[in-house]
């Protein structure tokens, strides 16, 4: 199998690429050939390379037949800004093919889910720099191998679909046509470095859509590196959730096993069954 | 002229409210009565009083005939948590007076103006804590008081109707009740306290957004504290603003006088000749 690695958003350094390709030979070997586009070390400003850099380079590896996933390489900030020319750009076989990312990533997941492609959240290559983070890399490509059951968040059974999202990013797409569409979907969140009071502005905004008032219920992942809220907030992520879901009706379901750190599992956007 | 204050977000000092009316008394003797509600001086968790008790005081002053105008306390957060039940609370005598407020006070703003209320922006009592805070105040009241016209927006010349939004805020309303239609307005845009990817990453929904995109133009106000980004992010936020309003097809009318200051200069929602 290969993989194509591009960069939507921020840079990726050239060592962490090194060290995801030593990883992924000594694990899988001959069985995976993972190629990380130029592109994902360029940098322009915030962003790896330009936006017309970064959608001509999603495009190659998504339009390409000899591909099997596109691979994101890292969140950070600019997915958004190129996900419409992307899903313009989509031809024949983009279609066959794995979409894995997360993070700022998810503004072109839930795109591509809006529009029936294969996305899929999961860990990235640059989560080999974390501590553990070669666990994480592994599970990702366990699962683009080999749909690997322990790579999943263990509360999918496949009776529903399910989509995961950082809570940020879901408010940022309401209302944009990057916005898919979440009826009868199990929704996991999380959330990384933002304040209390900020993740409640975001799940109120989050809970006045429609497609997600028809979600099947809500699961709530790691909420971390969360800077002091002055005053304090009174309550924790959990209950602002709940008291969110309370509020839209919508099913508080429990936690799920996803967030910015290497116990990250793999939540695929709509049935599992689906994926090529 | 009889004002109220209610704190439908964050909750104020006493102290804050006995300056303000010392200054009041001070610069307008008789002719204005500041009545602060005691809800201002509650707290729960970040707010000021819970959802309903900032709800029932926020309608109580907003129902009352004997006032002119509803004035809110502070910004913070929380008014978005209790916009749509207020607009649903609203009476006959809610139709005659102004609503003053700015920040995350817009949530309620931004709603009144989408139902034809009489929404401005402007400062706040809070902000008299600010150094020099005393002229913000001063300008606030000498509008609500006299239209004082030296307190508007000096690019008002009132051919176009207007609107002034914390950019974080703005990008919170879209796809919610609260959103106001802004074909035709010169949009004025601020903030305060935000990265620059995430100021970024808020105008790109902004002008998704089919309202924004029939405004008549985008003036940007003050962007102040911003925390460093890292790396670099390479642009300004007027280059930031000016590339979306290219991208959208929006004219760039150049700046605007507010922000998180105490120059912050008084905005109507709409057209200052519909004022009662």
């Amino acid at each position: 199998m290969k993989i194509g690695v591009v960069a939507p958003a921020s840079r990726l350094e050239p060592e962490t690429a090194e060290r995801v390709s030593a990883l992924a030979a000594e694990r899988f070997g001959e069985r995976l050939a993972i190629q990380f586009h130029p592109q994902c070390f360029e940098s322009e400003g915030h962003f790896a390379g330009s936006d017309s850099a970064r959608t001509k380079a999603f495009l190659e590896f998504a339009n390409d037949e000899g591909l099997s996933a596109v691979w994101f390489a890292r969140g950070g900030y600019g997915s958004g800004r190129i996900a419409q020319a992307v899903l313009d750009g989509l031809k024949q076989a983009a279609w066959r093919k794995l979409y894995l990312g997360y993070s700022d990533g998810a503004f072109l997941l839930g795109g591509l889910h809006r529009h029936g492609f294969h996305a899929v959240h999961g860990p990235i290559p640059h989560d080999i720099r974390r501590d553990g983070g070669d666990a994480a890399i592994a599970r990702a490509l366990s699962f683009l191998l080999d749909r690997a059951s322990e790579s999943l968040e263990p509360s999918i059974d496949g009776t529903k679909p399910t989509a995961a999202f950082n809570i940020t990013i879901l408010s940022h797409l309401i209302g944009s046509g990057l916005m898919p569409e979440l009826s009868g979907h199990v929704l996991m969140l999380e959330e990384v470095s933002e304040h209390l009071y900020a993740i409640d502005r975001s799940l109120c905004h989050i809970v006045t859509t429609e497609s997600v008032k028809r979600a099947a219920g809500i699961r709530l992942g790691r909420c971390s590196d969360v800077p002091p809220n002055d005053p304090e907030f009174g309550q924790t992520p959990e209950e602002i959730v709940r008291h969110w879901c309370r509020v839209a009706g919508i099913p508080f379901l429990g936690p799920a096993d996803i967030g910015h750190d290497v116990d990250n599992k793999i939540v695929p956007f709509g049935f599992l069954k689906d994926l090529p």
